[in-house]
């Protein structure tokens, strides 16, 4: 069965493709608005796990949709969970058996719903999975040490290609380096350099 | 890392061994009360597997609480979930590093919230996993039948060692047949006879 996991090459979409490995034939599947080349890192990424890679474009009004939101907000939640719902869509759409992301257990975004994994399914005909929302942090960080060669730092040194970097780009564009300060707290993020030996 | 996997000989508790044999040594931990040996039937069917398997007694206050909760409420489910919260603290006691069982995302009984797997991870030191809790009732399906050899059948013509078998021992015992027909509605079950080749 082929399946498509929404990837950022970050730790928990590279580790939710180990957890799927045993049962589907995986493409790592990176979401991009066009707006940076971002995206390149998770190919990157990608290159090192020996996974499958494609990449898709989403459509570059849910972007300004999700840039407004967090300008309202002033946090990115609401705009990220926004953008991680069109790709979801926009993933199952691709005529894959089975779709997937790497959210966890205590992820506070992007989540998906019971309901919402059900409408997705429905409206597809396809399977939608989370293999990590039922790991919480500390055994995500055992297994990513055991089986992932991780690189950690804040978000702005880091190379990542999640949504977050585009729509950080987009608000720098639109509303200024300080927008970004406004509405992103400081945080780390993890970049997968490969597997463990 | 070792991981106890609570586990009933059906096909949700084998295939959350599947999902999590890459990562961890597991164990089989089949809990019971000493009511029936229908325990044993969790034994052949982790033998059908390879993966070790151990047994631990339940106090069997537990199961009487249950009992009772489940002729007050005239259905089973408060019971069963009473009884798989005690299980879980009691593979919790056994020095494994992380602890998990087979609940799925579409399962009613037994749940495990976030906040109670939080604190049962605090209070023990141990990671709880339930592997299957972002896959949906499909997804498993089509998983099953791809990895595991399975015979499906109504409650009473299926061998099985979880707790519903020996809760319905108890009712009859204490309340008669008439009891167990009361509480438990007619429903399938499965019990795996092995891996496919």
């Amino acid at each position: 069965m082929e399946l498509g996991l929404l990837y950022s090459g970050g730790k928990d979409s590279t580790l939710a493709a180990l957890v799927l490995e045993r049962f589907y034939d995986i493409t790592l599947v990176t979401a991009h608005f066009g707006v940076t080349d971002e995206w390149e890192h998770a190919r990157e990424a990608a290159d090192a796990t020996d996974f499958a890679f494609a990449e898709i474009e989403l459509d570059q009004d849910v972007a300004e949709e999700a840039v407004d939101l967090m300008r309202e907000d002033g946090y990115p939640r609401n705009g990220i969970q926004h953008v991680h719902e069109h790709a979801l869509e926009a993933v199952a759409d691709e005529g894959f058996d089975a779709i997937a992301d790497g959210t966890r257990r205590d992820d506070r975004v992007p989540t998906v719903s019971r309901a919402q994994a059900q409408s997705l399914e429905d409206r597809h005909d396809v399977d939608y999975l989370s293999p990590l929302s039922g790991f919480g942090r500390r055994a995500v960080d055992r297994l990513v040490n055991a089986e992932l060669d991780v690189q950690v730092g804040p978000s702005e040194e880091i190379p990542r290609a999640d949504y977050e970097a585009e729509l950080r780009a987009l608000l720098a564009e639109e509303h200024g380096e300080e927008a970004i300060r406004e509405v992103f707290p400081d945080h780390d993020q993890t970049y997968v350099h490969g597997l463990r030996e």
